[in-house]
């Protein structure tokens, strides 16, 4: 197993774990019998708990901005562009059931620059899809809309973590069309507004 | 102090050290101390940490539950019903936000009928809302919208427990204003569909 694959695991581990018990709940040891490494192999990867919670925090929202900009500048056109958003939101919430549910229950115990870092990040990406509703709102597709909506509509999306069944018979794509279909027309002038 | 505002100060306080140091890192004594309760009021009013959680999870959604129930009869027009509940909702969760943290956060811990009743209560309260927009469906005045649309469409108010600030700017009725705005605008049949 490479070094990124085993670094990939260990953070599964340690996620599933904490969202089962608790943060507090699940020593380092616990984390390295469950993913089956020694003790050595995993201080390679981890400096401390506090560093693991950091990782299962920040990869999914990483991932989120990195390829929200990349959507963003593959679709010019602000309700093509809602939906390749909500797509890839609801594909990840579905891939990262365990981290969303640490980190909203958790962020709390990340301390100094680790807390700000993932709390910049949440913002970042709660401003790519401000900027599309403003292009939007630009170009006259889009109503002006009081400033508290967006978090409104991504908390749509981000609250399916607690409901959302990853073997469901919908898929993560599915219910990012159904909901982009539901932000966009919430969104949408009307013939002579 | 009446019994029944000993109660409710008793949850009160169990809630916000719940929120703030988990249900597991809390023992009754804590509670007790911080409530300026002894041991046999305490103990007057709760069974168990369990029983207080209990309580706890099911104050918030028994209330909206039953302030639902009586909303629906009062506005049998969709849109005017959608938009009062939508109010209500937000000043519930508003008042309500250590006890929804600690829901979202707990509510397995809670074993048998306990985890059943208050499961059962959140879903007769989404069944307000189906309800409400099955009606506005039979009445032309929403279109069909998949079953997991008044999930995403919850998902939007409750999630706000993570960010709404109870002394911001905005009141919780002109936030619930704000979202109804979306979720009639996102239901609504547009002319000639």
């Amino acid at each position: 197993m490479k070094q990124t694959e085993q670094a990939k695991k260990i953070t599964k581990v340690a996620a599933s774990l904490f969202a089962k018990k608790g943060y507090n709940g699940v020593g380092v040891a616990e984390i390295g019998a469950a993913s089956g490494f020694g003790r050595g192999t995993l201080y390679h990867h981890i400096e401390s708990k506090e560093d693991l919670l950091h990782e299962i925090a920040s990869q999914y929202i990483s991932d989120l901005v990195q390829s929200g900009h990349k959507i963003a500048r593959q679709y010019p056109d602000p309700i093509q562009r809602l939906n390749a958003l909500s797509r890839h939101l609801m594909v990840v919430i579905s891939r990262s059931l365990a981290e969303i549910i640490v980190c909203f229950r958790e962020v709390q115990s990340l301390t100094g620059s680790r807390h700000h870092n993932v709390m910049c990040m949440h913002a970042e990406y709660q401003e790519i899809w401000s900027r599309t509703i403003e292009e939007g709102v630009e170009q006259n597709v889009f109503r002006a809309v009081d400033k508290i909506a967006v978090k409104g509509l991504l908390g749509m999306y981000f609250y399916s973590c607690l409901w959302l069944k990853p073997d469901g018979f919908q898929s993560p794509e599915d219910i990012g069309d159904v909901f982009s279909d539901l932000v966009i027309r919430s969104l949408s002038r009307r013939p002579g507004e």
